[in-house]
């Protein structure tokens, strides 16, 4: 299962809006006859991919699955099918399937009377596919935060020069975040401080995310580096923004809400886009905004080891009075990147500020 | 030399204004005869020790020490006599002893008619000896720097609640640092918002640290925390601040500089009391004053999983205004510490910040 969580892992930012699967296929005497992973949505599904290789060295084995085999027909056909025709004997699955169109494979397959059972590994497979699973779950893309800072917490100096507090490998870190993800998001702050690219650079092989601006009163300009050609790029705008400006198809309607554009909703309109994973990149205003709204999933912190005791903060003002509504995370793991520190965390699912989340 | 270095650990906090030292002698045969550190200021020379357990058997042998052997007569006698008076062939230490008094201890022996040579994992030996050192060499205590803060550089919630922002383990870890200095320091902020304690806890056989509150107009309460007598304590205040309300003898005048008392001279006063190592638990206005001033020699940062997005700032104002002058450090160590992550660095000798130190 360790490897076909392995396999899974090798199309990470190239299957949305399906999850990463991997799936080991192994004879009846226990022996690898084939393995497979969903390489991009409209491919062949992992299970149809391993048994593919297999051949009739499947029958009477065992299929391990990351995630529980599918059985509607969707662009591919439901893979309980084609086990049953392969014969396989016993399939091992990690995680149930939470999406209510392809979930109930397991019961279809044991009434095909194949012993199948979940829950292999399934921690792990868990981590592997968080932000899929957890988007089908809440029915809007996962957040993941992405911020760079000084040890004291500050992004950028008082004057606002902010190149280069981070590190060679943390920059380059971060576009292996974009490429794994399906839109990057910045508000109209940084897009108007920065005039940023938010493609994936120097990453082979990466598929491009959608470029999101947050930019309630259409304020990006027509010769922003986001409208270029490297990716597509939405313009999220509110209701009566004066937007003739801005490329046509650029532009995202949304609704308003207290500090700006309805987040929400914006995340709505991505998730019907087939978005399942953003990458928020800021600044500092639109992340305090989405954190006031539970909306931040996961934490990338690039720490700087250097002190400014002055600038802006990482993290603006997310609702949070005091100490008993800290939004307060659990790390999942601490790595040096070059001099940089990187941290991943995510909210505690009964943390005060995710209390806000419904 | 490894095992001299572990033994001259054992006394840390306990051995001011003296060195942490260590020594192991060999036999001729290379087996070891004699071990020994030094305990406490006033207590026989590490040499000594490891000599007086040798006894004859050092005879022709070799004295491994962590710090180059003091040929000046302190309390105790200089130790090159005592080697010489062994019978010691060779010696071989770690670092150069930069205390003018005690210098020379190598030529000495060397003009003994002993193999004597310093530099064996001298890098090794100036980290366990890293306060001490450095005092020496700047002639001023060593500064460390401690603060606790969220992941986004806030040191309490926008209501000033900070308890508790970090875990048990940090703090427990904070009383050790305690232990392993000669004097704590907090600004009169700090003092009067949160009334401190400032000694070592649950510290067996802890020496407890001077406590040190830098309060410029004396508003330390005459029933203030700190003036217990489970430590000795100074109230460094202004040359005219009315302190009637203080006992005499905690009664600190230091001249006064541009955003408070000079740092510097209360510096000066702590290291003519025999203070070699300071532990500045801030606040953020004070440690911003240090670190402008190019005091900071060790950063320990105790960071919680946690965001704020608003709430004070871990460093106040340090005169750094661009990206240019940001105060950069090495990273020494990055440890969990229960839920929290420690970061231990050091300002790096050209940073920009530290070009303020002269
Ligand atoms: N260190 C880092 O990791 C990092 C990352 C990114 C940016 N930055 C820095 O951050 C600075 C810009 O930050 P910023 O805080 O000014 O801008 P920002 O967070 O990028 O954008 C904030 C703006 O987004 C718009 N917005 C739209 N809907 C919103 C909503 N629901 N809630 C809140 N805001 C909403 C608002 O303006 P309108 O309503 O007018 O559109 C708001 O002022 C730049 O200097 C940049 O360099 C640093
Ligand atoms: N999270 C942490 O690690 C941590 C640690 C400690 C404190 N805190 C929090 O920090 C808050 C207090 O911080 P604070 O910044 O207000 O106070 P502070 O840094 O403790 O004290 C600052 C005061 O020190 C005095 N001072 C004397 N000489 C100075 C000099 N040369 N330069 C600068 N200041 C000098 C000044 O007042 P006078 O001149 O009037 O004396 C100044 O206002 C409290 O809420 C406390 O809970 C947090």
């Amino acid at each position: 299962m360790r490897r076909a969580i392995s396999l899974a892992s090798r199309a990470l930012g190239h299957t949305s809006p399906n999850p990463l699967v991997g799936c080991v296929v192994l004879g009846p005497d226990g022996t690898v006859v084939g393995e497979g992973f969903h390489t991009r949505a409209g491919a062949p599904h992992a299970e149809v991919e391993a048994l593919r290789a297999a051949g009739s060295a499947a029958r009477g084995g065992t299929a391990l699955v990351t995630l529980e085999p599918c059985s509607h027909v969707g662009r591919t056909g439901p893979c309980t099918q084609a086990l049953i025709d392969a014969g396989i004997r016993r399939v091992r699955y990690a995680v149930a399937d939470p999406n209510p169109v392809a979930a109930g494979g397991g019961a279809v397959l044991r009434a095909a009377g194949i012993d199948a059972e979940g829950g292999l590994l399934a921690a792990e497979a868990e981590a592997g596919n968080r932000a899929w699973l957890t988007a089908v779950r809440l029915g809007r893309p996962h957040v993941t935060w992405k911020y760079a800072a000084t040890l004291d917490g500050r992004s950028a100096a008082a004057d606002g020069s902010a190149r280069w507090i981070s590190s060679v490998e943390s920059r380059a870190d971060t576009h292996l975040l974009r490429a794994s993800v399906d839109a990057v998001l910045a508000g109209s702050g940084t897009q108007l401080a920065d005039d940023p690219h938010l493609a994936a650079r120097d990453v082979p092989g990466a598929r491009q995310p959608l470029r999101v601006i947050v930019d309630t009163h259409a304020r990006t300009r027509a010769d922003a580096r986001v409208l270029d050609d490297a990716a597509p790029t939405l313009i999220a705008v509110g209701p009566d923004a004066v937007a003739a400006h801005l490329p046509e198809a650029a532009v995202l309607r949304i609704p308003l809400a207290d500090t700006g554009l309805d987040l929400p909703a914006l995340l709505n309109e991505l998730y019907a886009r087939d978005v399942r994973a953003v990458l928020l990149e800021g600044g500092p205003t639109l992340a305090g905004a989405f954190a006031a709204a539970g909306l931040i999933d996961t934490v990338v912190g690039y720490l700087a080891p250097a002190l400014l005791g002055a600038g802006p903060p990482a993290l603006g003002p997310a609702g949070i009075g005091t100490i008993a509504e800290m939004l307060r995370l659990d790390v999942d793991d601490v790595t040096r990147l070059g001099t940089d520190i990187r941290i991943t965390a995510r909210p505690r699912p009964h943390s005060a500020g995710r209390t806000k989340e419904s």
